[in-house]
């Protein structure tokens, strides 16, 4: 028995930080939507890049499984260590190492979280954009080339990491990226590490690029009788070239759960949310352009406000909306679906998709980043309910067809994790293989989050 | 001899596209700077995927090197054939194969120049932004990351390539990203591509994200007496988050060359060169912003101008500054420098460097992208004479650890070639040797672009 063997090797070196209590274990083989528990043996709170190192190494010694875990908030049951073996809880490794105003950048530890980065920013006069909603770690949002509502404007993980550190499976410490602000000297590694949900080695550090908060901040809400219209508003803006630095769609019944758990009274029509960042002549000039569009498509209820107690209001209620929905039905789980396709094609897809679902017996609102083409149904299940859970994934499977008919992918930001791995072949075809030849190149013998990502032996 | 039966089995399938003619050969085995000549053994002119796939196939039964070619322009030696087999000559691939303007983007095949690319796109109000100067292909210009002028606002070819189509060593065809705008789904294989260098494959197609051209545009000049304050303008410029679309940096001997190869008059001082794309109220505003800021660090000789014909006159001498620095003396060869550091570092690095070329013998003019801290020396060598080439590389080699000490990078945009293989080991340390695991496992016959990128055997 090898991982026997490495827990006791590693309880020599974490001391109490190897935990095997019930609730550490508990916590750890639990996931955000539908998965079954799966608990891993053991559960490692390193504290430095040292330890994650001397832990890399002593599990490859004895053949031991390492999945990291950041928040824990990823969709796709990315951080359950269905092979057993270790979580490496990066929780304790949540220090803001350099704040670099000048140079718009940070370092930070992987387990410092959004919130609290942004918390430490504040005096600073910069943020760090990207905002899944939930209060993920920077490593996990890192791993899952997380986006949000904000990506339209400022990109998604991809574009806003410069470099960072990584363990690899056999222990050996790699630095990717500089702190310069391009570079073309070799493989992009630090590309390669983001998106790759710990399958080729455990984040320890991240280099990070900062926006300077704006001079002026403006948001609004508007109703729209049909899907359509809004989202040709949506295409509209893109093309004039109006930078929003959020646009997110919300469907009828999105609006009415909102209503019921945060208290709104949004008109129960799809709605866009907006908000633009820029100069108060700036911000003021794309209100209005916007506005115009809004009115060319019918839309209604029409409401722009600068106050930030109004647009704190309007993107908690947003970031609750996965809340909402779920409290819409009783002791339910969710299969949070995640399309994102060309957005010539989008009213197209949300159109289908909302016609799917309402055949079904499930519900599943709608709601998404539609700026970049992205949006999730979020379908209510009852828990041990098998027929429901395989009609919601029936309705999962057709809506990744239609984005892959559309020219678009399986998911545009939750990742892979295990509920998306039956379609990395379908998306990628003989690129595929490739990753799992970078896999086995990083990883030969399989341990850095074993079971997912790459074809399975 | 592996080469002679491989030329043997490619001239069946290419006829007469597989040329051994002395000027093809000539034409392959040269280079912008200083390499020595290093011809191919033959240069094959696909006209398709298809056909690239069995160059590939063939090459790899017979142990044959393959090097892709675009447009010949890059500065580190990336196109030479080093170690023989054949020159891959994409100019017969040169179709742009969908323009989509609702989703902004387009694909095209690799030999598509950037001129041609933005003239065909015209008519659609839309433009490519990567602008390296060159009239590079965009499959050069996705090996070797380029960025260029609109870097700071429009992002490099990592930012701009959606995804790509690839041949790999064994002849293998791979598909990489979609026409969505963001993806969670599996290692980021067209970033891995970007800036390869033709060494991990061949790039048959790429899906490009393209820009509205902008409702209005407005461009300036303006004069400083110290290299300092316009460096300080630069990064106040950014802090205050003015979206300049260009802000290139040239200094008192590149004014002066401008001058006597273009006609134009500037006074021999280091000149900020910038552009805004926006609204019309926007590039005005930002205007005034910025020339707000070039007062404050005295700046002079401010000129604004939004007419078409002095703005093409301002970026087509730019866009000579390299030639108009050769011209300065006759018969030279150059090479060319490319650091890239952390903005707060810029005006040491740019003084140092000045400091350090002013007490060499040769000359070397100074310019560069300085919005994302990257800037170029010019350095003039007589060719043959290795006593200047010596000096040149000193000097060079001390840049280089100028911007690895001040957290930078070898190369903002040039890229690896041969000129910077010799920083690769200082730069990445142990993720070099992650880079030559990369290699191995997609190319581990060593077949594309052989000699260049991973450590060498
Ligand atoms: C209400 C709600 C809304 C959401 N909205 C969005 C959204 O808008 N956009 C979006 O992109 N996502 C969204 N998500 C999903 C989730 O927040 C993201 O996937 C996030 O990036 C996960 O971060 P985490 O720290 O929770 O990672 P975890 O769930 O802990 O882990 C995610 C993956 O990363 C790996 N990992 C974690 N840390 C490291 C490390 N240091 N090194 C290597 N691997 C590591 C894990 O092994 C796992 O594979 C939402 C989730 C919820 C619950
Ligand atoms: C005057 C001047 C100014 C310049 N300014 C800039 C600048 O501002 N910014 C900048 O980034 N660069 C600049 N460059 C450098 C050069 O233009 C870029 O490096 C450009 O990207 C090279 O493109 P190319 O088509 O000429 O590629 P090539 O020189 O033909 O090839 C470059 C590399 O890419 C490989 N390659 C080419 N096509 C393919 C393919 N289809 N598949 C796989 N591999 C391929 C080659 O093997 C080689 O390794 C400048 C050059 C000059 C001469």
């Amino acid at each position: 028995m090898p991982v026997p063997e490495a827990l006791t090797a590693l309880a020599k070196i974490l001391g109490d930080r190897l935990s095997r209590s019930k609730s550490d274990l508990d916590l750890h083989g639990r996931n955000e939507t539908y998965f079954p528990f799966a608990p891993p043996d053991a559960v490692a709170y390193p504290e430095t890049t040292e330890e994650v190192a001397a832990i890399a190494r002593i599990c490859a010694q004895h053949d031991c499984p390492m999945t990291g875990w950041g928040a824990g908030t990823s969709l796709e049951g990315h951080a359950l260590p269905v092979r057993g073996g270790i979580s490496v809880d990066f929780s304790r490794m949540n220090r803001v190492l350099q704040i670099n105003p000048q140079d718009m950048d940070c370092v930070v530890q992987p387990g410092v979280t959004r919130e609290a980065l942004n918390q430490e920013l504040r005096a600073t006069g910069l943020f760090f954009p990207v905002d899944p909603g939930a209060n993920a770690s920077l490593g996990g949002m890192a791993s899952t080339r997380a986006s949000g509502t904000t990506a339209v404007r400022y990109g998604t993980m991809r574009d806003n990491v410069l470099g960072l550190e990584a363990v690899l499976a056999d222990g050996r410490v790699i630095r990717t990226g500089t702190r310069a602000r391009k570079s073309a000297a070799g493989y992009d590694l630090t590309g390669l590490f983001v998106g790759a949900e710990g399958t080729l080695g455990l984040i320890t550090e991240l280099t990070l690029k900062l926006q300077g908060q704006p001079e002026a901040i403006s948001a609004a809400v508007c109703a729209f009788d049909e899907i359509g219209p809004a989202v040709e508003t949506v295409i509209e803006t893109i093309q004039m070239g109006i930078p929003m630095a959020r646009i997110e769609f919300v469907d009828a019944a999105t609006a009415a759960a909102v209503n019921a758990y945060s208290g709104a009274s949004f008109p129960e029509m799809p709605h866009l949310m907006v908000e633009f960042h820029g100069s108060e002549a700036g911000v003021a000039e794309q209100a209005e352009s916007f506005g115009a569009l809004v009115g060319e498509h019918g839309g209604h209820g029409f409401d722009w406000s600068s106050r930030p107690e109004d647009r704190n209001a309007l993107w908690t209620m947003r970031h609750n909306a996965y809340y909402a929905c779920l409290a819409t039905r009783k002791g339910a789980t969710a299969l949070v679906t995640d399309l994102c396709v060309p957005i010539s094609r989008l009213a197209e897809a949300v159109e289908e998709t909302r016609a799917d679902i309402a055949a079904a017996t499930i519900p599943g609102p709608i709601l998404g980043h539609v700026g970049d083409g992205n949006f999730h149904a979020i379908l209510l299940v009852e828990p041990g309910n098998t027929a429901e859970l395989d009609e919601a994934k029936a309705l999962s499977h057709r809506m990744v067809e239609r984005a892959l008919r559309m020219g678009g992918t399986a998911t545009g930001e939750h990742g892979i994790g295990m509920g998306k791995l039956g379609y990395m072949d379908k998306e990628h075809g003989a690129a595929w293989d490739v990753m799992g030849a970078l896999k086995q190149a990083l990883d030969p013998n399989n341990l850095m989050n074993p079971g997912k990502m790459v074809r399975q032996g």
